[in-house]
């Protein structure tokens, strides 16, 4: 099974691809998808649903898990994530991918077994279940790294939270 | 020139069609396209992006003219609102359209002459402008006629705010 995370953003969109087979989990390729802020927003959306297109299109996922959004600092940068992941959840449905989403909180317990463990746990355990020799760098990546690692870990025995 | 205005939002999206021409304004077509609670967000946001398409498409508008989204009450909503209208403002911009936004002042000031208009007196002069025998209804209907008059309006001296 493919799985591909998702780390939604206007300005940086975290992916992350890994395989989870009887031998386990490894991981395919990581990265970001970024846009200039010079670039007016219609134009930034456009080319986060053609680099995601391209992404499904490559490496043809069976599944795409996503971040679900909190926020309570900035509504600003709120609205402009949230614009953002529409336009990815819209191209990963229209390309048939089937969808699911964690909180950040489901995503801490199903990789470190504590909902209060801070970012680097995280992302060392993502290096750990990965056997990868260092943290996948930028941080957006490791996040969507990490959501990708949390449905292959968690879809064994649930279903995952279906986006509703 | 055919104005294609929106009122965004996941539940219900306004639309509003106008002409305007060395004639005056007139209508040609206005509605909302609905999702039901009980679809998943994926297909919701899948029907929005299919639903503007064809309208996009019967209408064949030269420009889409969208509300700004400011929200201070509830942010569930607003999230839901944004991915939605990410998805409507990528349709718009691939299916070639140029794009401007205003804010509730800009279209009530267009309107009114008065940027704290209520909303019956901003209803009241799309009625007015677009010489109907009554008030659009719904009212996601009438905010969408409001935000193309508002285009219509300010264009013939303003270039519109073109989102960034």
């Amino acid at each position: 099974m493919i799985i591909l995370g998702i780390d939604p953003g206007l300005a940086i969109v975290g992916f992350g691809i890994i395989e989870k087979s009887r031998r386990g989990i490894r991981v395919i390729d990581y990265g970001v998808i970024t846009t200039d802020k010079s670039m007016r927003l219609p134009e930034r959306l456009s080319a986060i649903y053609d680099s995601l297109k391209a992404l499904i299109s490559k490496y043809n996922p069976d599944c795409v898990a996503m971040e679900e959004i909190f926020f309570n600092t900035n509504i600003t940068t709120g609205i402009a994530v949230s614009e953002a992941r529409g336009v990815l959840l819209l191209c990963a449905k229209q390309m048939g991918c089937a969808l699911y989403e964690y909180t950040p909180l489901q995503i801490k317990q199903a990789l470190t077994g504590y909902g209060r463990a801070d970012k680097h746990q995280v992302q060392f355990m993502v290096k750990t279940i990965l056997q990868l020799s260092s943290i996948p760098k930028p941080d957006d990546a490791a996040d969507a790294l990490a959501v990708a690692c949390t449905h292959a870990q968690t879809n064994t025995l649930l279903s995952g939270t279906d986006i509703k």
